[in-house]
């Protein structure tokens, strides 16, 4: 399927297909051949062909005539199908018929409809077609009828992938009752019904097609957060440019850029090639060049602008393949780390230097005569040191520099980057930072022991037990503070991820590590809320009860751990329908001064551009909750501890307004919790 | 606790405590001896006293005073417990504090709170308390603090009965914000949130406080539905008859009547018996009799309504035990019946009169010269051959009456009738009904194969499998139709138990028969909607087309059963929020004539009021769904067929009216479906 992709590596694949002028080609091998040779990588064909139409039309009118409320369809003839079975299968996409009305109101012909579909679909499975796509309902108001029996459809096969065929608005498309209000989501509602019913199935997504006019930017982001698997171009979408060649506006090559980013990579199928072009010429721009579309011309575009796509940013080429997919957090404390994982973390562009920036200004407003003890808690395998030691001299500051590293294997390597790399410069200390006991006060403590969520992976316990050696007298700790973040989100591919992790009782109630692709931000504004902050080092008399209730340790003993509790609500105004299916959450630090690092999407630019260690957290919800246009949430998510253990709970409830203006519930999840797979301490 | 419980068999058993005057009073069995020697059966103790309220006041205000965000709190001392292990617990509800604030504003006394609760519920569960009640919130904006601190507490104990103790309506009880609207479901509301986030645990119920003033029938419907376990009953609730002794009003005594039949019997508990008496009074009714309520009054009172309570119907009695418990259908032509189960169906008091009437009336209209063939085609152990001999002889016809029965030991039974009761006037045939092939036609043929949704036990297969013995020229089937019916339902205490089926994957798929009582019918009206309808014999051509492709057998083949294919949508009004758990199913059918059954609430009583046969169907919703007020609920089902098995598909969908008047969806269900529990042919 490869003969038209780029042998550059900045250049994406796209695959391009011909969707056939007419239902009625039977096609072959040298179809397929003549239409690569035009540089389309697949073709298209509809299963069945006209003589099938005829027969189904001639026995529905008999039966009708015969007021039957029921008809049996025989299955399919050798005259009436336009494929076979050959090595050409692999690079056809077969469409349904469109003239199958499944939520036809006729009962009758609803269930001739669903024969026909059945019989389609089990002669393409049978000729080995891998993707078939199927028109969307004819009518909004019967969807549960055409669900049902894409569902029953999706049961029988294991193999197909099923497209649905839907336009992004209902402009253009299904049948609305009379007098009914437009409605620009309505069409994102009948898919969002549809994918409901039929349980989210893995083999079920969207075949979208692409208006001449796009949609509000609204609309645009919504489908980019569902499985659009293929783009249906129909010639009409282009307008000619000076020269009168078919072209994309600014917004259309916008957005088949955006849509083009989803992994995986949606088929481009571009259609009505052979129509007399009528393009579309915005208002007040003026005719310009009469078109010249040829056939082939649409096809030259699209692969002139596959060669001339936007270089990725750094966080895309980093996290390449890892879009929407779910990891559990790391379990720094309870697990030694692998020295590759250390590896992945110490490449961060920006990080470090953040670190270094951070350092250098805590030790200017040190007193330049004192010789400055520094550590590093948690070492690793010394990214902190090298930075450490090269601020210490571009501040022109002496320090005693100490590496404090509990993982043994990481130990070794922190020895030999001293002798080798360091000078000796450095001591090395093997000991959890807990139960690390110098005969000195540390004046500043580095420590990297943030999560995506900043305090997951247990930040505030690690610097509370080490703060009994930070000088009490203006010690510092490198990050000073950090916050969590959070947002509710839709996101339809990951929720659909957990449902299929049946066998995990668990999967549902984990916060998981996900670089966020096709998800929406449901906010008014995409507002992230600010959950909480831990500031570093604690007030002394909060240590001294801490340490009281655990008998001289903190974090140990009832309620020892209390002051690293947390809670936080807050309510998220929701302009238009949707659904949540979990929360993001980010996190913002102040390492030193105004030295920051942000994951969030709108301050991540401003504070730490192009950092990449840390990919969002994300909190699933079990049931997704279904929001009415202005709408509002309330999300109360709680950081929980025991002696051994911290965790999240999590619940969300959504609200509306009443006729008479008050606040009321439309729904409310139930409690979800991390506690079975909370991070050990 | 038996004490003072009826020897009668026709009162019921109820149990009644006294929720003691002052929270400061320590119990011993002295106590619970003094209160049943006065007629209780049981006591009640808030488990700390006013030295535990002093310590965490003077801490909590200390620690406000230091600024502090969180205060550890030391558990309960000798002098701050009301009680201790001992014979007496047995027979003590418990109350926790009623000034611990668990959704407190101040998050240093909602941290608090939630220790001090700890400490009371460990130390009551320590004393082998099995019950203990928590008040509800303190005011609805922060429910979902409350209850992720009540779900910790559930899943600490796995023993104790938490009762949440909550008004029927907001009128009386909790805090609301300035300026908002009074919503008579709002502690409904406050409560469903609870029990959602709780995951429906079944050791959370409610303890209901009985106002003085009853809400709206709406309300009292909708408390009906949910878990109570105890009615608080405080003094203010009575008021005086012409005597002046303390009585109930009728609504009152309703009230109580209904409530006290839910199963388990919900506890009562009067308050305030040392209370001075302020009687409601109605309005207009005048000044009555002085009230002379002595503290012993009310239970006295009580006591004497329990003596007089009305007597059970007929279908209660026959369901006493039955209540809201889930069985599966049947599955008579899959397996054989045992004697048991016929002889619990031949006990009903209506079913088996309808029949002879339905039997009579049909051979009236036969020629009154000819021999008249009556077949009973499953026969069972034969109740509806006597009948049909009944009427044979009221009718003053000749018949020949054959009985059919594919269980050979029902068979064998049958035989022994037959020369024992009916001297020998039967032909007994051993023959699935499909297959019986007799030499002749018959006229009549009586069946009795419906199930609590008409056609789920596979009455049309079997009767269009033996329609071929029915005489074409005027043959008779009765029942001569039947139809199913249904409409969305509340039912929360089924939802938990299919809740807590987890190891069983198809649980909330299942159809199931239950006796339904703890449900609340959200329909506008309790509209129910007939589905569709199945007449027997079907006609001539629909017969011969199902045989022709069943190879001469109808129901077998490729579309040999699609006549037997229903779906039915129907829009329900839903006036006042709620939350639909599944759809109550039910069943018409026309024997003969104007002879009919019914199980529809609304309809029985005309049709065959006491008719005990049949408890309703139950469709149960995965994951329940949420309605606003005024909302719509579109509900579609479907009833399918293969080559084995029938089935049902069900889902539904939830609209409201958006700001512009339209019609926008608000949730919807997955397809559920019984395939796998499908009715096997």
């Amino acid at each position: 399927m490869d003969a038209h992709q780029p042998a550059e590596p900045n250049v994406p694949v796209w695959y391009i297909g011909h969707h056939l002028p007419t239902p009625n080609v039977g096609i072959n091998i040298g179809t397929l051949e003549e239409e690569i040779s035009n540089g389309y990588d697949m073709i298209t064909t509809y299963i069945t062909n006209a003589n099938f139409r005829a027969r189904i039309e001639q026995a529905t009118s008999g039966a009708h005539a015969d007021n039957k409320a029921h008809l049996y369809i025989p299955s399919l003839d050798a005259e009436e199908v336009n494929i076979h079975p050959g090595e050409h299968i692999p690079q056809v996409i077969a469409f349904t018929s469109s003239w199958i009305d499944l939520d036809s109101e006729d009962p009758l012909f609803a269930h001739v409809s669903r024969q026909v579909l059945a019989h389609e679909l089990e002669y393409a499975a049978f000729c080995g077609v891998s993707t078939v796509v199927i028109e969307g309902p004819k009518r909004k108001t019967n969807v549960a009828q055409y669900a049902q029996i894409i569902h029953t459809t999706l049961l029988k096969g294991s193999y197909t992938q099923i497209h649905v065929h839907l336009p992004m608005t209902e402009e253009e498309g299904v049948a609305t009752n009379n007098g009914e209000i437009y409605d620009e989501f309505s069409m994102w509602d009948v898919w969002n019904t549809i994918r409901t019913v039929c349980k989210y199935n893995a083999r079920l997504s969207l075949a979208l097609r692409i208006p001449a006019v796009l949609p509000s930017r609204h609309l645009v982001n919504r489908w980019f957060a569902e499985p659009i698997r293929t783009l249906l171009i129909p010639s009409s979408t282009f307008c000619p440019n000076p020269k009168g060649y078919p072209t994309f506006s600014t917004a259309h090559q916008g957005l088949l850029t955006r849509y083009m980013k989803l992994r995986p990579v949606p088929y481009i199928l571009i259609s009505d090639t052979h129509v007399e072009p009528t393009p579309v010429v915005a208002a007040g721009s003026g005719s310009r060049s009469k078109p010249r579309y040829e056939p082939l011309g649409y096809l030259v575009y699209l692969r002139h602008l596959q060669k001339n796509q936007p270089p990725q940013s750094t966080v895309e080429r980093f996290g390449a393949g890892y879009q929407d997919y779910l990891q559990a957090p790391l379990q720094p404390l309870a697990d030694n780390l692998e020295s590759i994982t250390y590896e992945v973390f110490e490449k961060d562009p920006v990080k470090y230097d953040q670190y270094e920036k951070a350092i250098k200004a805590a030790l200017d407003v040190r007193d330049p005569n004192e010789t400055i003890i520094v550590a590093v808690t948690g070492a690793g395998r010394g990214p902190l040191v090298s930075r450490a030691l090269r601020a210490s001299k571009s501040a022109n500051r002496s320090i005693k520099l100490i590496a404090v590293e509990k993982n043994p294997n990481a130990y070794v390597h922190l020895l030999r980057h001293n002798r080798d790399t360091w000078a000796g410069q450095v001591t090395v200390v093997k000991s959890d930072m807990r139960s690390w006991n110098p005969p000195f006060k540390v004046d500043i403590i580095v420590s990297e022991l943030l999560g995506s969520f900043g305090d997951n992976e247990l930040s505030p316990e690690c610097l509370d037990g080490v703060q009994r050696v930070l000088n009490p007298n203006g010690g510092i700790s490198i990050p000073a503070s950090y916050s969590a973040h959070y947002t509710p989100i839709m996101a339809p591919k990951i929720h659909a991820d957990i449902l299929s992790r049946r066998s995990d009782p668990d999967a549902p109630e984990t916060p998981y590590v996900v670089m966020l692709q096709a998800i929406e931000s449901l906010a008014e504004n995409e507002y992230i809320h600010r959950a909480w902050d831990f500031h570093h080092p604690l007030p002394a008399n909060t240590m001294s009860e801490a340490a009281a209730l655990g008998g001289g340790f903190i974090g140990l003993g009832d309620g020892g751990n209390d002051h690293n509790i947390r809670k936080s609500k807050a309510t998220f105004k929701i302009p238009r329908r949707g659904v949540v299916h979990g929360l993001a959450g980010y996190f913002e630090s102040v390492l030193f001064g105004d030295v920051e690092l942000s994951t969030r999407p709108d301050t991540i630019d401003a504070k730490s551009k192009d950092m990449i260690s840390w990919f969002p957290i994300f909190f699933p919800l079990k049931t997704p909750v279904q929001l009415p246009d202005d709408s509002e949430v309330d999300v109360t998510i709680w950081r929980e501890t025991s002696e051994r253990k911290v965790w999240y709970e999590w619940s969300v409830e959504a609200f509306t307004k009443g006729s008479r203006g008050q606040r009321f519930r439309v729904g409310v999840t139930e409690l979800h919790s991390s506690k079975k797979n909370g991070c050990l301490m």
